[in-house]
């Protein structure tokens, strides 16, 4: 798919559109199929023993898809998660950045799918996966 | 199932061992099938418009049905989340604190299973529905 | 909701438009709430040691949540399942016929979701649990 | 991981061990991060329309987890499928076969996690996502 919002352009909305988040996420990089967001460790999504929470990385997947599919529409129109499907398969390493690899599946008219495997920065072994639903609004 | 931890027993627990959500959540009801929670609506949890967030509901069902967990097994063990499953049906009602009614549906001995409705307080139909899957370790 | 489609009518649409799967399936109940469909429990879905198996499971909750809203919107359109979640918490009983109680949480213009609880019959702990979305196309 | 079972092993296990389903399925690839399955579309896994049903999704991403989870470690556990989660993004060719790639994301002690996508043979667009969770029994 071409690619309508860079990672400028996304990192420009963050920081606008998303005041409430924007020190929690960054955008690292934004590809035709998908983009990669990290979520930095501070200490309000850490839960007792310096891990990342569950809600934190559900946050992370989400915000990751919504802006994989701005990438690919521009910021015009208001998606809304429709479901969400997660799967935590190892503890995140304590005090350490996550990182999300998005993959948009599916760009339609009325849905769009993308999914995520979310690492421990530097580590090669995911600690959650994740599918996201958005519904895109009638235009 | 006989409830081990009763209402008072789960509310002392929520606010000595999880000292960091204390205050975003209260124990309504515990039955023999499960529990109801209740997420206050405080500024933090609330989007743009006052609707509570994504994240925080997941975070409302995942301390349910973990609250739920222990209200059967009491608190010794360590549970870990090991999936889930969300639909987001409604939007919440503005400023209107939500109510998470848990069904246990499965105790194991490796899985416990459980399923929530949230409801804005006051209103019939569901804002969402979740499933979450929480892995007991061996004792 | 109110019931466009009573038991009679849902089990002819189930013969006429369903051929193929009509002597797998009966309608049990119809409610304003949702529909109980039974599986009955044939040597083709059965896996070696007489249960039924997940893809059986599967085909069960698909078919019956689809019934649930052709319940309340009438023989009409033609939905799409979209997404599906299901949890495999207990071992069926061995050639037993299964039922599904389906409850239909949401009927909206784009999306209807519902979720259900698969039981042998006889049994009071379900076996299984899903939760099925289905896009209703515009008309 | 190290592949405990190749291409032949595999599908000389799936002759024996699930004579129901040998018709149905063939082993297209080992790989040491997963496996390609084919479902080859026969008469009974289609509905009207000539496009594979949503139970034969179900059960290819069923199968072909299982048996890249057999491919790591060898044909002596009986696993158990405990839950999965689908989406259905876009309809089948008519008559095509599926291939499903699966990535094999966790093997633990106690549950093993893969994903899938689903593809009709020949297009590069996925027809599904799938993921599923299997309990390994304590050895």
């Amino acid at each position: 798919m071409p690619i309508v919002m860079d990672k400028d352009a996304l990192s420009q909305f963050l920081v606008t559109d998303f005041a409430q988040v924007k020190d929690m996420f960054t955008v690292e990089e934004v590809r035709d199929t998908g983009v990669t967001i990290r979520l930095i460790a501070g200490e309000q999504h850490l839960r007792p023993g310096g891990t990342v929470s569950g809600p934190a990385m559900f946050a992370l997947a989400d915000v990751s898809v919504y802006l994989a599919i701005l990438a690919m529409i521009g910021p015009k129109a208001l998606s809304v998660t429709t479901s969400c499907s997660m799967d935590f398969m190892r503890k995140p390493v304590a005090g350490v950045d996550l990182l999300c690899e998005v993959r948009l599946l599916k760009l339609g008219k009325q849905l769009a799918v993308g999914d995520c495997l979310i690492f421990s920065e530097g580590k090669p072994e995911p600690v959650a996966r994740a599918n996201m639903t958005y519904s895109i609004p009638r235009s």
